[in-house]
């Protein structure tokens, strides 16, 4: 059975031309003590709620999971595997969630895996607290992740494992693939670390020292760690010793066999070598039938099937809810109650800062929406993410606490990825916040939920040098830029509470991408629409005054809107007319069609005003076909009263007026 | 000498009504133990070469660093404490390098702080190994650190402190202030980490449990961590048990004092309290006598001087080199010889990949530039960093080797940080690579050395969707344009060898701020130039093809200018004439004077053309005055072989053509 995965994994890198072969051969008998004897799956619905996850943290080696996923009888056929890392294949290079059957997650972003493993962790055992009865354990599986050294150097995996330590996450399983070996050569050289030591100042269980050659060893490795789980002693890290490139006579134990085909020759001699027999991609009938996991796998659900239908009988709301929640539906009716919603905040008219207008949209939002689940990377109290019925997750001493709010710590990059993993599972609608200039630290795992099309929600407040005396190393000056240039992120910059409002119901609603809200530290203004702008500000941009005779565009964001309404009185005062866009997502308002971005842009000359770097804009002034400037942020910030910095960095009414002037 | 810190911290947070009072008063004992009896630095040059060097890795508490530097007698009057937080003071709300003299690096973003210490303890060692002599130990001087929870839970603490213990660097002693309190509350929620454990699975020394706030206790500890030093034992941590805000009578040990003004009722408590029954800023001289450390740091450095000054005598050459190098003055007559390099390549007229170009170029000014330091995040075969000559640097059994590459193992953002350390440290220009995409997890990095103004080369190699088969999660499709956006950030993305030779000559001749260098994996075809146009490369976008007649511009960058040469073949088969710009570095061009590149970008139509997000790009089409159109990605990649992307995405010339037509 391990045979044939490393008879795949050789053959289809080589057709392929390229891609990793060394870690498939490598883990081939964990793969087997796992996916034969222990994984709860049904090849036949890879979307079972209660089936275990499988992790493959160490991405790079996805001709393992390619080769288990066929094996076991999913729908991913010999072809396919054949086609490895071509255009449009379901086995591209690294693997990628919704591309492949059973693949739980992309992983390629070494250390990201684990982090998503931890968040399916958290999202099962919060579920199983929420939805399971005394004799009703429906949410009650597993979380496996194959990882390596590289996962294991990267810092997130300090991040998520810390976390799942405290936590107390025990259904959380993870093989480490220990074969010394990374691109570079032999990881002794530049990775010391006694792991299994490191894992238990986390809280973590450690079984070391298992071969992970011998099937048998990890079979019982497994067992012990699902006995931990069944105890709640914690996450478990079985750290097997294993083989690079195991099987191939002239290359295994090093680096060459790690990310090149290993050549027709090797492969010849690794066939000799391992006895196997058999042509490129024929793998015979009763190895094929060893692996086959359909019957089983369709056993185990039918059981689980039999399970629900009982507790659907006894708790019918609950089963309702948790399907509901499980196919990542929003409750009956939410769109209109979300219009009600913004309505009621337009009406209350507050000028307050975008943060606080956040937290009033979540607190409004969690009443009807239990499936939100908050928190914030150490920055609870200044990012306003807790709501005053929210529930803090905790591992006390009595066990663990269920809840809707996360202290991640300071972890941004962890908490990001977890936040995938939570979204990946199922079952809740994560967000999570820090200050908007430490995007920069979780921004792989912002781009990964973008690429992988889940709904999450990253929050980031004190969004310009508005944020004042913390200086420039605080402020974020080209972070609202560049996260919208990160394909299908969708990017909230709000003017005041009624935008704010506006961004959070679109977050929500979009089910198939993330959303980066940007929000104030400072006070803003409430900014009167009539019923057709409140409408319009879920299309990301609208106009907020215009005139027959206008001579120029205003277009702002977030709180320099507040700039741009003022210059715009002061040009009316010297008799010129200016029309007014608020665009607090230009990446949603892309999006709209051509005939409403056009009529939005108009065709005059245009200033756009942004606390920001200002390269982004000049599109919109290509798009207006008239001349224009941007008023914007040409270097970093300063640490003083954020009054201050707006003046002295001239993003001021004033210079808006001037640059209207300028241009007609 | 601790409640100096303590009313110091106390009254500037309060007078700036912003700031964080509570580290500095519950590590003030630290710090007098450091400060008052370890510590060998010289209050009247700050720059003295073998001074220790001191890190605030929790920069939030920067109080305690201004506190420190007034009292021990640096150029740092009480006015500028008083101007805490307010703009252009010394004071800034987060310690800033070159601003206050004393502070060795800009921390605030946490984790970075321990990261650039590992990275100044690494030069150290390996400027000891280079210039010391039997009896001269010229370079012999410890990196001190304090930290808070912060810093250890963030994932960079783990890569740079893994990489410090696998390195052995003895010389680096840390100072955890362990007051399990952070923004949110008790850490033990969040946090559950047996630290102790963590840093001896390290191969760190760990002196646990010290009394914070036992002066003796923490002088006991350092003096053993200094003997470890002297022993090359390896890095030590020393656990301080503290009390957050310690002296506050009821605030204290609770996050209420973490960031924010104690108040004046608090203030007045406290100093009642502690005892401390002088005005605001009012330093009693007893006190300031009991700080000053300007005599003895003078005597200090003036034994290192009379130490240098009979070494010069002894080994002048090396002296020589030593000041040069410190100074960070490159060799006379360098910018002749990189002139001659350029010319070499060009003539040379080579078909290869970038990223080889890149390593031909490293090879060449390797044996100009001693103080190149390479290296790579573990992909140092794919990134091609190393160069014929170069040593590994290790730890063995026998101990430490100098050299100069170092595997910096899979820790993106930790070699960053610890690179903008080296880079500070002086001695060396160091470079680092990754893959670009992974340029993400090293973001806050680079913009911390754009922020600091120091020259630190990053190289990026397999630059856009032709790195092929490795598919979506490997694939940059954002981040030339994001990077761009990062200011006083100079990027490269070279057409060719030469342009790829120009990058890295501009990128070593900029001393002022860092360069980020990206290298195609896919070979690139040689792009004749004139004298003219060579000399050009070296302003970041330069005319390579011109004619009165010309109805278009075509503007490339790295891998596309091919492309864009090909397009111009056809629209003159077409009858259609096009100007051609090169455009390596938008960021390089964009200072240049108005009038060169106004000439440059012309007034024709335009269409640039580089696969990867294009929003960047209408800013030229905005300054040329024409219509424009952008050939690039509005997506994530694909997995498949770089040439059938290309089509995929209609990343052609045939596009490029068509694009070209539309427009006249």
């Amino acid at each position: 059975m391990a045979n044939a995965i490393r008879a795949l994994a050789m053959d289809a890198v080589q057709a392929a031309k390229s891609g990793h072969p060394g870690m498939p051969m490598g883990m081939a008998e964990i793969a087997v003590a796992l996916w034969a004897r222990h994984l709860k799956h049904n090849p036949q619905n890879p979307h079972w709620a209660d089936r275990d996850r499988f992790v493959l943290s160490n991405g790079h080696g996805s001709m393992l999971i390619y080769a288990l996923l066929h094996l076991t009888g999913y729908d991913l056929p010999i072809e396919e595997l054949q086609n490895f890392r071509q255009l449009h294949s379901k086995t591209p290079g690294h693997p990628e969630v919704d591309i492949t059957p059973g693949v739980e997650t992309t992983t390629g972003p070494l250390g990201q895996g684990i982090a998503n493993a931890v968040g399916m962790a958290l999202a099962e055992k919060l579920l199983a607290a929420e939805f399971n009865e005394p004799g009703f354990p429906v949410v009650d599986h597993n979380t496996y992740v194959f990882l390596g050294d590289g996962c294991l150097m990267e810092g997130i995996s300090h991040e998520a494992c810390s976390l799942a330590g405290t936590l107390g996450l025990s259904k959380l399983i993870v093989m480490y693939d220990d074969n010394g070996i990374s691109i570079d050569g032999k990881v002794e050289h530049w990775f010391g670390d006694d792991t299994p030591k490191r894992f238990e100042a986390y809280g973590w269980n450690v079984i070391p020292n298992v071969n992970g050659h011998d099937v048998d060893a990890v079979d019982a490795a497994i067992a012990q760690a699902r006995q931990n789980a069944t105890l709640d002693k914690g996450p478990t890290l079985i750290c097997c010793k294993t083989n690079i490139g195991e099987g191939s006579p002239n290359m295994a134990g090093t680096d060459k066999v790690h990310g090149a085909p290993l050549g027709d020759k090797e492969i010849a001699a690794t066939r000799e070598a391992i006895g196997w027999n058999h042509p490129p991609f024929h793998i015979p009938p009763e190895v094929y039938n060893a692996w086959d996991a359909q019957v089983e796998g369709a056993a185990r659900q039918s059981a689980w099937d039999k399970l629900f239908a009982t507790y659907e009988a006894k708790f019918p709301a609950k089963a309702a809810e948790f399907k509901r929640r499980m196919a990542g539906n929003l409750p009956a009716g939410i769109e209109a109650k979300l219009t009600g919603l913004l309505q009621a905040v337009a009406d209350k008219a507050e000028t307050i800062a975008t943060r606080k207008a956040s937290q009033n949209a979540i607190t409004l939002l969690a009443a009807e929406l239990p499936e939100l689940l908050g928190g914030s990377a150490d920055l609870t109290g200044s990012n306003l993410t807790n709501w005053p019925s929210c529930v803090a997750v905790r591992r006390n001493a009595d066990g663990f606490v269920a809840g809707n709010h996360v202290n991640w710590g300071v972890r941004e990059f962890g908490m990001s990825a977890a936040l995938n993993g939570v979204a990946l599972h199922g079952g809740y609608i994560p967000f999570g916040a820090t200050f908007l200039t430490f995007s920069d630290y979780s921004r792989n795992a912002i781009r990964m939920a973008a690429l992988m099309k889940k709904r999450n929600i990253f929050v980031f407040t004190h969004d310009s040098i508005g944020l004042g005396e913390d200086g420039p190393t605080h402020q974020p000056v080209e972070h609202a830029a560049t996260l919208r240039l990160i394909p299908n992120l969708d990017v909230w910059r709000p003017a005041d509470a009624v935008e704010s409002m506006a961004a959070w119901n679109a977050a929500v609603l979009r089910a198939n991408g993330p959303s980066a809200l940007l929000f104030s530290r400072q006070n803003l203004p409430h900014v009167p629409r009539t019923a057709a702008q409140l409408e319009n500000t879920l299309k990301g941009g609208y106009v907020l005054s215009d005139a027959a005779d206008a001579k120029v565009t205003l277009v702002a964001t977030g709180s320099e809107l507040e700039l741009v309404l003022k210059a715009q009185e002061a040009l009316q005062a010297k008799g010129v007319v200016a029309r007014v866009v608020s665009m607090p997502s230009t990446t949603v308002f892309d999006r709209q069609d051509a005939a409403y971005r056009a009529q939005v842009l108009g065709t005059k000359p245009m200033v756009c005003v942004e606390a920001g770097v200002t390269d982004g804009w000049y599109k919109y002034i290509a798009a207006a076909g008239a001349k224009g400037s941007v008023v914007g942020m040409h270097s970093f910030g300063e640490s003083a009263p954020a009054g201050e910095l707006f003046k002295y960095f001239g993003i001021t009414a004033d210079k808006v007026a001037e640059a209207a002037l300028s241009l007609i």
